[in-house]
């Protein structure tokens, strides 16, 4: 069968991520990388193969080109997600759709009116263990659900120059946890309280951004969900979550590269330091999301994660940050 | 030695607790037992000795009297810290104080007129596990803090009845969590955000209490704690703390009665149960703090757990129930 | 009602862990404590009360004993097991019986003309988690049971003094695991191999000794039965059993006098070093066993650890001793 | 670069699990898959690609073959070997070598005279976890070791067909425990003492064969090795090394295809069974064994896993099938 050539956005850190897994994936092919920067495109291609140009509308005219992987940076992605959806290609985006919410509204109606297949990089409910966790909770195996906790702290901030374009913490990194507690609550929120702290580093409060960060949001079945942010984590990067409902609780657990149990005179039944970050941690689920969006386009369907699930995300993310500005909690409604 | 008389107030369920470890504290001696209910206080009598009396004057005039235990509802704690300041008794209060902020303060005022050892009954800070996490958090063993995070969930409501005069869910069962917070990290909040449900019972959501609550208090520091609380829990009394800072994070665990391991077809690694609740899993620090009690006073010293605490630890509570009606952050100011 | 009174007699390690729990419980009272150095019995006479005694007669005679605890040198057990019994007294004899074989069949003999209550001190069937496990297993929980295994590590060798009159390894320290494997199992093994290593201190293997051994039973059901024991564990005093059947599994866990769980940058999920040694991981299963012996003789019934158990327990670690020394699985019969 | 073609002896299980690992890895390439019977090699070949043969002349003559994999029943393998050592052809032979510690030594000879690399497969040597026990076992962290322990269940027992040509329980399964013991700790063991009971089907007894076996080794340190092994197995495939010395212990874990922790009101804790059996447990190890093989080829050195240690692992568990008829332990020299 013909493989899917992939027109790959963008040669950072991203693309390093997705590179090989379009080439490892048995259905897809790295056709095209496109930067205007030509030269780093050129890097990507010289490490995973296929084209490089610095072209857009060349890149999207490429007979090579079946669909489009969109990993450049977050400012950027509506633009390109609007050429990609005019040029009739499949497209993936990688998340956050846009900063802007009116901006990622807009992308809805071109959406609707380029209706291409598109997905949108919301790698971690492609992993394995919050995929169980999902299921369980929607299959009803808890009951009402009372409480949905998620714990994600990174191990070291990420660079200023990062942050100052990164949408600040809660659209950053908080949108994370907040699409998952929403898919796997099968709710959203009506309401929206988050607070944060700068404790890293002053020059990120100096930005007026935090790195240490509480949301609660409180759901319409009464469920309320809790979220806990840091920037720094001493042992590396710690993923849990955890729900609770009338019939009992059900918890993900922490990954290590080793998994030797370490027994000496200072501990006992110690481990090893967690994964070091995303790209150890959620590693399967990037290669699971090309293959959804894969599935999608063979299969002719609407990909798991919609256009409309970046918009909520987003929106939500945005309350938090007027929560945490205003120490009210902001109200959302949903029609 | 002469053994310390214990007049104890109350004849209900935390008489019960109190009776026998009265007893058993080599120290103490349960010298009376009173109720105006006297058929009440007689019964307590009966099990665990002493006298029973249903007179309050009768009972601090008593010459085998020589401090005084508090252990009856909470609504009239006031009332009887008072009489017994008066009469220059040694005081050991159940919490809490009082619902009331302003009567809490009166209680403060008279206390320093009548200047007798005073010690409030925030017994979870006498539980082994949670001194040793507040030791190991004071030390500086994490650094700045930047979590503190307490789950306690209960097994089932209590009755209605009980709920009524009980002042709500933040001040009746949040205090423990918010007590403990201030106590581990030594900072009380200058921002509190509080939001609850009704999910178990809507007779209690008729009382305008809820039973599944979620709070946030933002610490002088930065520190953002966390406290989930519900009134249902189908594996038992769930009591957890999460200290988390720039060095690492510690836990203490949950205590069951069986501490087995289970492995079967549908299991592996499996643990029973957690203890019932609160009486089997605050077993010992019911009698840790009698022991405080008895060394302040035998020390002359202030008991550890003072009335400034219980009264800061109310005013939370009622900011707590303040932010869940209004969806408003409510800021605190400390002199 | 009257307390029973006990004669302890030694007043050395055990005495000084039986003597306080003579006196912590409710009905046992400690009467005379024996040694022909009175001094010695003074001393403990001193620390927990009653009266030192140097003369054995005297003590036996001694109006205030109603019952006599043996915790002198192992091997004066049998002496004083006979001189008690003989004097009519319930009679409760530390662990082990005697190191030899037919001195130990003769106090059966002797219990059976004089056939006072008489209880052997295997302290470790009296701890509730071992208990649970037991129960567990003999509710045929398991089903078939086909393994049983015991973990038996002591934080370092005693001294070589003590070492000298111990009876060897096997007899000294195995016999606890022995006594349990058949307990639990309720069988009696048809052979035993058991091998071992000098490996702390090569001056224990000059008086001929081990200290770090393994044990194989083999059951008359097919359960096999492995032990192993260390003198030096550097992270304190491990004690694990597990059960293995064609149901599943049970494991009891190990214990600490810390439970906080650490993470930081060189571990996650750690515990503190175990309980020190078997003073503190047994600290209740000593209680327990004197509840026992008190239990019996007010029940008027025979105590649940026999003369037959230790009789039996001996005779399974010298052949583990015999095995040891030939290289040869030695074949047991049992009438 | 030029693949190495490899010719799969064999097209029964172990051929299904090399057959698309093969594939998968990029250096290596099915050109062929032997069998006397065409019509079993042919739906390999319809699997996995390759040609089918029947000969095996025509099988190590094809141009296409660089490499042999032997995969075949176990009282073939020695046959393979030395048609393909003598052509010449590097070859890889699943364990066991043979059922015959003669049939071993020849073949030890042979592969003098024809110097092929030959890697024997003892996969489990190739497992993420156990090659992190073994570096820090080999590395000292442990000090000296005085206890390795391995526990090895299967869920349930082969066929008795399989059982019939299997050359007994020890030989069959124990020998991979045997193997790894000696690679983690560098030490062949001068004593070997078994014992087995049949406990799960007693056909298996009738065959003159246990399914429930426990085997302790003394190596040349003084380090004591258990090892037990059981047919049957409620939970999953249960497998587990611990390594004990002065210093301290090293455990490696289970594995699970779920990693969810359930609380319900009858278990806390709790995690999922275990993977079902050694093609779910080692699935990498597989993989990695055969890029050790290639590697060695590539880089025209002995692939890690040799014929000695294959003929030195037989050796021992014949010695266990001794011990357990004889009730001995037996002694090996090693020079």
């Amino acid at each position: 069968m013909k493989k899917i050539g992939i027109a790959l956005l963008g040669s950072g850190r991203m693309a390093q991520v997705y590179g090989p897994k379009i080439n490892a994936h048995p259905g897809l092919n790295l056709a095209v990388v496109f930067n205007p920067n030509l030269e780093s495109a050129q890097a990507i291609v010289n490490q995973y193969g296929g084209k490089a140009l610095g072209d857009l509308d060349a890149t999207l005219a490429n007979p090579n080109v079946d669909a489009v992987l969109i990993a450049t940076p977050a400012n950027t992605h509506l633009e390109y997600v609007l050429a990609s959806a005019k040029a009739g290609k499949p497209t993936f985006c990688e998340k956050p759709l846009d900063q802007s919410l009116e901006r990622a509204e807009q992308c809805i109606e071109v959406l609707k009116t380029y209706p291409v297949p598109f997905m949108l990089g919301f790698n971690r409910r492609f992993d394995p263990d919050i995929i169980a966790l999902q299921k369980a909770v929607r299959s009803g195996e808890l009951g009402q659900l009372s409480f949905l906790m998620s714990t994600s702290r990174e191990p070291f901030p990420p660079p200023l120059s990062y942050l100052q374009s990164s949408g600040g913490y809660f659209v950053d990194a908080t949108i994370h946890d907040i699409d998952l507690m929403c898919w796997i609550s099968g709710e959203r929120p009506i309401e929206v309280f988050a607070t944060g702290s700068c404790l890293t580093d002053p020059a990120i409060g100096k930005l007026g951004d935090c790195d240490t960060a509480m949301t609660t949001l409180k759901m319409p079945s009464g469920c309320l969900v809790h979220i806990n942010n840091s920037r720094q984590c001493s042992y590396g990067f710690d993923q849990r979550i955890e729900a609770f409902g009338e019939k009992g609780m059900l918890q993900t657990t922490n990954q290590r590269d080793e998994n030797l149990i370490r027994w000496d005179e200072s501990k006992t039944d110690a481990k090893a330091p967690l994964k070091h970050f995303f790209l150890e941690r959620y590693d399967a689920s990037f290669s699971n999301e090309l293959d959804e969006f894969y599935q999608a386009i063979t299969e002719a369907r609407t990909p798991s994660c919609t256009v409309q699930d970046g918009r909520d995300a987003l929106a939500i993310a945005l309350a938090c940050i007027r929560s945490h500005q205003t120490g009210v909690a902001v109200k959302l409604n949903w029609i």
